[in-house]
């Protein structure tokens, strides 16, 4: 494979604290021709259904040989193995918790290895940064092409799992749920109808039926409409408004698709 | 014109999703070496004026052949065209909803397209996030030189208009109002007096009387003050406090500045 | 010293409006090769300590030859003087504020000049935002070698002073306060033990006493945690939680740390 030089980054740091300009400080100092591109750092605190639904949503628009820098993780400092995933030519380093396992629905995984830091002479002192201390130099190495894939550790077997709520599928429709709001109120949920929806399909809210149609642009503004949004999921919007508003929806609320 | 290799982006997508991150990888794709600067993506949903006038205030700031990519698009999917704009050495990518309209008080436009996107062979199979799958390919290409500008599409002449509230101008002063509130509680309006204020001139909003100064700097902290600000406008704010919660200002509250 | 090219930006002019943007286009002309990273552009508004605090805690991670650009400026277009200083092997350019204190814990300043903003050629006709007019372009022509530190302007003596509430050591331990609260609710103190925290020592916030680990993974989900942070810090956090809003803790609430 060969790099494309790209480094993203995705976190829950935030960009109040000034914890992602030292990733990339680091990562500089690996490999100074990375081009840094953010994905978020606005994933919720340890909200790591979200950082992997987000990842997997953006890796695809980034050209192969791209290294994928994620790290939500609540578990650092403790017993979480640190992982480099190679899949569908990109790369992926983070902890070990299931941030990557919605990316292995595009691609099942090459390869994965349990990153060895003692072996690597990377010693660990500050247990709570691995961002820093482990992964951005991992990561700035892969895609600086200095450090074969097979000398991080040994092959591993992932461990942690993600809490994803699976839709459930039968002749009459979908039911699924609301898995993230987005910035405009969007309702995103985790129905992946295949195609368009068809000109008969309804969806369901609580008591609230819901017109599907192309996109937002189709309805009238402060309508409710269902589409298929911009990453393949079947999405809630108020034309001009907040659906999340509206309907009072969050994280978990039943949807229900109806119809071919 | 030779490109400078730099593609601006501002949107209203925030920063919490990866939407931007996605342009971005979009971008990288179809030009590797781009410069990517971000304006802002904090605009307010849907707010086409406050995008309209940060990226008329950012764009100056940029070298010659910059391309800026702006989507704040409430119409994506709709009837609205898409465009892209040569003016003064600059130029632009994005929906023709008013967006571009402040930027040509600086320059006139010199060419306007619209842009063709299955002559340029991009299907839009998703209806809400042109950002992505036609404005950051268009962007790149033109940024990279691998796009000849007449190739794009016809010639266009805009139809979006900005809801842009004129400020009045008579021999007594200026009648205008609050465009934006900046992140220091700043109240930033409308009017744009040419050169500094007179040592004479007055602000009045609603009842309050303001002197005018050079700058913040020139009033004990507490106090309230009008100057004239870094992109031109005739701004009020209080030093080490917020104009906006002291005056209880919002966008529309009623300026006037009265004398030379 | 071999200059990175990188130029890092620090600052508390927030995202949502284009301030950061435009310094980067001004960055960009003088020095189009130049490698911006973003520290933080959300230090809360005038914070002069939370800026002096991140910047000394973030500027080790990056290379020698990097030139850090920081603007917590309140004082912008009075009497503060305008800075560049040397100091191991980094840049530091900003205003005379106390901004740039902390850094020189690390190692003393080599060389400290006054900028001479006319000698230079750079009028200042607005007054409002010298990160635009003046720091941008010394940080930009530093970063790209082309302009020798010693023309600058004269050698200076800063004078403006952080107010930074030293902790107080004795032999049974540390009184100190939080500094800062992070993203996650956890507490950073000034306190600065040497080396990792004693088994027998404990934490005091009020009438609550919290027990020493290496790190939140160490203790149970929802319990309280005291350790040494990624930048030499005591910090106080909740596993899984909020410190700040458990202890109702904010800047300058008393922490003690007793035992060795």
């Amino acid at each position: 494979m060969q790099p494309s030089g790209i480094v993203t980054l995705l976190s829950d740091f935030g960009l109040r604290d000034p914890f992602v300009g030292v990733m990339k400080g680091v990562i500089l100092q690996w490999f100074p021709e990375a081009k840094l591109v953010d994905l978020s750092h606005e994933i919720a605190a340890q909200d790591v259904l979200a950082g992997a639904f987000w990842l997997a949503a953006a890796e695809p628009w980034f050209a192969p040989g791209t290294v994928h820098l994620a790290v939500v993780d609540p578990g650092v400092g403790g017993q979480r193995a640190a992982l480099a995933m190679r899949a569908h030519g990109h790369v992926f380093v983070g902890p070990d918790n299931g941030l990557f396992e919605l990316v292995c629905r595009r691609g099942a995984a090459d390869e994965v290895r349990s990153i060895d830091a003692e072996r690597l002479g990377f010693s660990l002192p500050c247990r709570t940064f691995h961002g820093r201390d482990l992964f951005a130099p991992v990561a700035a190495l892969l895609a600086a092409n200095k450090l074969p894939f097979e000398e991080l550790g040994p092959l591993f077997e992932p461990r942690g799992r993600l809490d994803w709520p699976a839709a459930d599928q039968s002749l009459a429709g979908w039911r699924g749920q609301v898995l993230l709001v987005d910035r405009f109120g969007n309702l995103i949920s985790n129905i992946e109808p295949e195609g368009a929806l068809g000109a008969e399909a309804r969806v369901r809210v609580g008591t609230t039926s819901i017109r599907c149609a192309g996109t937002y642009g189709d309805v009238e503004p402060g309508e409710l409409v269902a589409y298929v949004g911009s990453f393949g999921q079947l999405e809630i919007a108020v034309r001009d408004g907040s659906a999340a508003e509206r309907l009072g929806a969050e994280r978990g609320t039943p949807i229900i698709l109806e119809g071919p």
